[in-house]
């Protein structure tokens, strides 16, 4: 027998934490973009957030499986993560339409980013299935060419969803942190005393760089000052 | 070329009007359930519920992909039916995560029994398409169970969820009669003054019967009386 990567209990401890977030998090957001679709200025327009959301869901079911294949209960597991993730819901909870869709847009965007550069640090098996949750990138595409078309009819829409967008990654990155940080297993990470199958403090601070620079990349593309 | 059944105006008619009731109808159910959801007891339950509003979705592009090939703007057509349905979903908002199952199990029945019986009038394309609408009977299965458990426990809940079953029949047949009221492809049949690929009064009476029967099964494999 080969020795398995869950062999570490802080390793397995923190893929568990991890994958829990993950299915939380898909779970809130397909509720929250299904409620927020009841905003849309047109039916066609509801079923397109509509479809979003309902992509989500099919994502969960992977991440279940698994968590129950590393001997946990998984909606016990997941539930550990609804008050983080639901806080930031909460915070983020979009006014109107075009607010919607710079959530569904920018908010997705920084969370595939997130667990894009967060599966580079994991062993093959859990990272196929963090990347497999990552796919349906073409979703957010109708959020974009929607908001694109309202931010350029309006400069003062423009200028309150640019605001909207800072928001949206500012509470992104305290939600993260706070969650990160409630996690005995991402704790000393954050502090910098101690590393995470190669990510230290350093590496963590690299990657969120990265991430606010893919932020600034989608923000331009919605024609929104950053 | 073979003659078109769609070369009669009004079976044509006829069609894109249960088409779009089948398009909205589904669009509001997993709106609605996704709502209902909220109410679940545990994370478990709610993904359960968001299952079933999630299975939803994916009925939706072929009926709207029909309604396009039938010439019409298949959002236009479908919202034509939005006051109808949703007034059924307000009159049917359940008020606890009880009246959300029985009303995930008997109203998913009863608009699958509705469909299946219309499905036997119609031309094989439209059939096979309608038909294909009702899959996925295996999801409101998990409503039963779940129902199940808490009825056979509480002879007051089960008294209080009888009278919701067949609240819930009553709102189903007015808001059906009110809709096809509404539309002059079916009023001639409500009237007994006209057929609709042969259904006439007496078939639609019939079928009101047929359809009776099988909701008094579904209130006694739920343990209610109807």
């Amino acid at each position: 027998m080969t020795a398995s990567p869950y062999d570490d209990p802080i390793y397995k401890a923190a893929i568990i934490d991890l994958l829990s977030a993950i299915g939380y998090g898909e779970i809130s957001a397909f509720e929250r973009m299904t409620e927020d679709a009841k905003m849309a200025p047109t039916l066609e327009d509801k079923v397109a957030l509509l479809g979003v959301a309902s992509a989500q869901f099919a994502k969960i079911e992977p991440v279940r499986q698994r968590l129950v294949a590393l001997g946990v209960d998984p909606f016990a597991a997941m539930g550990e993560f609804k008050d983080g993730i639901d806080e930031f819901h909460d915070r983020t909870a979009p006014d109107d339409w075009w607010e919607s869709l710079i959530k569904a847009y920018v908010g997705e965007g920084l969370t595939e980013d997130f667990y894009r550069e967060i599966a580079g640090f994991l062993d093959e098996e859990t990272r196929t299935l963090v990347v497999s949750t990552l796919e349906d990138q073409g979703q957010a595409d109708f959020a974009l060419a929607a908001a694109n078309k309202g931010i350029a009819a309006d400069p003062i829409l423009a200028g309150r969803l640019a605001l909207w967008g800072r928001r949206l990654m500012g509470e992104a990155l305290i939600a993260t942190q706070r969650v990160s940080a409630s996690r005995d297993s991402l704790t000393g990470i954050l502090s910098g005393e101690s590393t995470f199958a190669g990510l230290d403090f350093a590496g963590l601070s690299a990657m969120f760089e990265r991430i606010t620079a893919r932020h600034v990349e989608r923000m331009s593309r919605l024609g929104l000052e950053h």
